[in-house]
């Protein structure tokens, strides 16, 4: 099967690229970038081996039966929707499908939602959750890295009522690539290396994306307290959430909940009593690694680590992909 | 005034060595390390100017009017016990003299107190809040880098009553030296770079220091789930506190309590709203710097750093020092 | 094929299996570790997902076709050697069998050669140079990290007699996870990191191996002075070399012969003129990357880059067997 | 006495600013910035407690007896030599007063020297070379951080006629602050992180400025060939450099020369044989160490470093202004 990528060279696009290399049932078609249009990918980084030109964006040249649209936010909506009326299926990384309500979109992103219509049809891309629905989507909106690590992290208790809906506390660990590729003072090396910091602590943009999906999940409204955090790695989340039980439980009780609500996932790894994830156990793959301690003060910890940019973006995308064309799920991720 | 330093050769003992240097009051007369006896200090630590030869500790030889303890816990009630006995005023860096309580050390640390005795004497040596106790005592605990962060960010609310005093949770993230110097492999380079974790979830020591502490200052049972992070920088702590306020609170008013309640304080400084500390402001300073923020979900954020090395430790002993022996606080320390 | 790893859980034990796990030719037997002997691998590292349990060595009931033995030198020698004498084929990761003269090996290694008997049939694993007799070979000598690095930068104009033999300064910049995984005080986190030094300036061991290689290729006596030095990131080595050439050359005479010497291999990339390689950019692949100028004061400097755990180890000693075994020597490289 | 820093924002200036508040003979009187103008130093670099108000840059209105300029090269000429006609001492950062011939600046730089007429009368700012020259200046050219490692390195040696002045290699390792505070694809954390690279391998602007002054202390034309690396660290040089004696030298001679040559200067260390420094040792001080070794293969080695905002900038800045002031040298850098 061909599929092309929009946004081939951003760090999110580039990752997507060395991991379709070895999908065994994909071919990529295009790959367009609008900052190295002429350039070979391997020129842009040395270590993927592709030598396919990117092209400058023409969204009406693109004829394959996937695409993956890698643009930030607000630029994604119009060529994704003119990909989707076009009957193309569409992993969209951007946040312009993720929030159901384009009021709330407006909101946090600051500009009118330009493809209202579509939303109703996009599908939240996160297998571990809306599994049967991505394999029938033509439109996939892939969740954003922290809201991927923490829906993972709280949807068990959620799921069995077990937690609060309110109180909750998220405190996120990124490392420095999630902030993109385009260099900035807070991402320049001597301002970010040997440096911890929270950011954006009025408000995230991944807040409302965590929010929804988790009150969703739960069926009734659940409000989160989300700092993140910017860590001198270059790969990698780490996301301790804290909640406060409803009803006595132990760390044997939680575990159990959580190994039986994961059981059949390909990538969700719950650890035993006592250990908890290190961000480097994940990196450069799709898995997510889970540690839970409930405290004598009587809050459960949930500890999740992703690859930002694997099932925090490119890998979780390839996931989806797999689902919607029916390939075996893992298919390039292993 | 001279001054000697036991276990000088530690991170917390040369960081003392590199600020008494500089400080205009005090001479150092003697060091003692037990791994580096025989070595100039600037031998071990080419960086620090100092050519004063480390001896093995025989604590009677010790003369000075004031020495330093920087010894492992266990290790230090009997030494700085018998510099106490003797008239020599201590400001012991390990966590012997934290904790009010015989019972509770044993249960943490794993061993009887061997100088149980000496508790009701000890004064736990954070300045902010002890400040005139400091001044008379003999024996000063100093206190552990993550509660200095953990008090400093939370005092003005328990004091005013205004959070509720429990389900608090801190969520803390320190560089490699708060570790110490001895290797190992969680610590080893290739481990700890580019890596995030969490770490001692079930059960981190400074947890009943900061719970002890806290409830003094609320005047009630004040519950702490705290979890540390291992952060691959060399040093500084960042604290993240959330905690649920017990009536409306804006961000506004919980920084003017913030900046009435510091107001005379050298070392702390309160930001404006918005603004949030990086560590790499604080490092190899005194300085500790506090941020809030007020969330729409109603918890109070209060983000602080310090230098875990200085203001959690070699910083925090002199200004103890200073005030033990009236000199201005800040000498030594600007 | 089955393959057993002695040393499995080192650095380049583990790398190893990381990436035997996805040779689609061989299946790993067995995995000895004497640390961690009874711990499945991937408790030992997490980031590799493979649940064979490692055993205490017992070399004798080692059965497969072949075998890699990762241990340090001195130690390889008689195990290697048993292997060998029983007919199964080794790649041997240690420097036992890399210097052919056992004298030079006592003088730099500081202990009698234990199977000096094995030398004569001990083929040095460097496939750009010895192909065709890794082919036929029994015992392979794996090449040190550094001396990778440093030949294939140097066997082009060597071989040609473009440089002098003489005056070669090979100035080398590693990754901390060369110096292995023994904590100790130079790789202790804090002490590496934010740190540049030079080490071992007198005399490292990888020196004679180079000479001795170099000068095999030159046909005449090679002089290299070489200074490692030590780098704070995980993996990745940098070797800038400076020759003088014997007659005039321009950087595009010398780019010609480069490319015509590996213009066959799989794994050696030689950059344009202007272009020079960064460790990044061949990290966690078998690749290695030449970049070439030729000074107005009349040097060349060849700066080669490897990841010293893949083509430095763990990936050059899978090419060997490959070679061995009549697979594609690129088999499970890509 | 009062002194001025014009562009007081980039790593240098605000390097400047921090040990300039300690030094106990001057007082800052303005302080310039375009891009900050407005702000107070200390929201720029809260690590740094000075609440000076940057203004932009009105040159008639300085009237300090001596000003730091730290701009880019091409905008220091005018603005410096501005002052200089006007009697007021100036140190300056830029290159352009550095390079004694205006035609070898012209083709190094791309632009046309604005104040030629002033290159007579400029002193290079090296105080261990020129001294007493340095005391009568008015106008002086603060060296180039690579230089300034590079010119300790080989002086001794030079001087003496004690090695070939062609053939020398310098291969340096540098911290990204060398690259400034502007972000750039290279300095983007996630680009130089986890990366080693040489940049500027067919052409260095310092390595004029080396030849130059390594060609006046030699007394002879001094071919240098210069390759320097970029290193993920915030700060610190590391130049280690090659050289062929021209008779035979035992590590012990070299030092020996080595330690008379350097017996009076106050922030020069020769080491012990078998002893090479690290950056560590340097960092935030004004000191260079330097360590050596003669092969086996008769090369003279030399290792020295630097941290690149101090010695090799900001330091040495007030080193020079001590000098030109009367002041003792070391004042404020101790």
């Amino acid at each position: 099967m061909k599929v092309s990528i929009i946004g081939a060279t951003g760090y999110a696009g580039a990752e997507l690229v060395r991991l379709l290399l070895h999908h065994p049932e994909v071919e990529i078609e295009m790959l367009t970038s609008e900052s190295f249009a002429g350039k070979k990918l391997s020129e842009v980084y040395p270590a993927i081996k592709c030598n396919i030109v990117c092209n400058h964006l023409n969204v009406e040249k693109i004829k394959s039966p996937l695409v993956f649209t890698a643009l930030p936010h607000g630029k994604s909506a119009k060529i994704a929707g003119n990909l989707v009326d076009r009957g193309i299926k569409v992993v969209d990384f951007s946040a312009d499908f993720r929030i159901n309500c384009a009021r709330v979109y407006s909101l946090w992103y600051g500009i009118p939602h330009q493809r209202e219509d579509l939303l109703p049809k996009a599908v939240y891309g996160l297998p571990e959750i809306y599994r049967e629905r991505i394999k029938n989507a033509t439109l996939v909106a892939n969740p954003g890295c922290y809201p991927t690590s923490v829906i993972l992290a709280l949807a068990p208790l959620l799921k069995n009522k077990l937690i609060k809906p309110e109180g909750i506390v998220v405190d996120s660990k990124s490392g420095v690539s999630g902030a993109g590729r385009n260099p900035t003072l807070s991402t320049h090396f001597p301002e970010a290396n040997e440096n911890i910091n929270a950011y954006k602590v009025t408000g995230h943009r991944h807040l409302p994306e965590m929010e929804q999906e988790l009150s969703k999940i739960a069926g009734e409204k659940v409000k989160v307290t989300f700092v993140p955090h910017l860590i001198p790695v270059n790969r990698g989340i780490l996301s301790t959430c804290y909640a406060e039980p409803l009803k006595r439980l132990t760390t044997e009780d939680v575990l159990d909940i959580y190994t039986e609500f994961y059981k059949k996932e390909p990538f969700v790894e719950i650890l035993p009593p006592g250990k908890f994830p290190h961000t480097k156990e994940v990196l450069w793959s799709n898995r997510c690694r889970i540690g839970i301690n409930v405290t004598n003060s009587s809050k459960v910890v949930i500890i999740c680590v992703i690859d930002n940019l694997v099932k925090g973006a490119s890998g979780q995308a390839i996931q989806n992909m797999n689902l919607m064309c029916g390939f075996d799920e893992s298919t390039g991720l292993k």
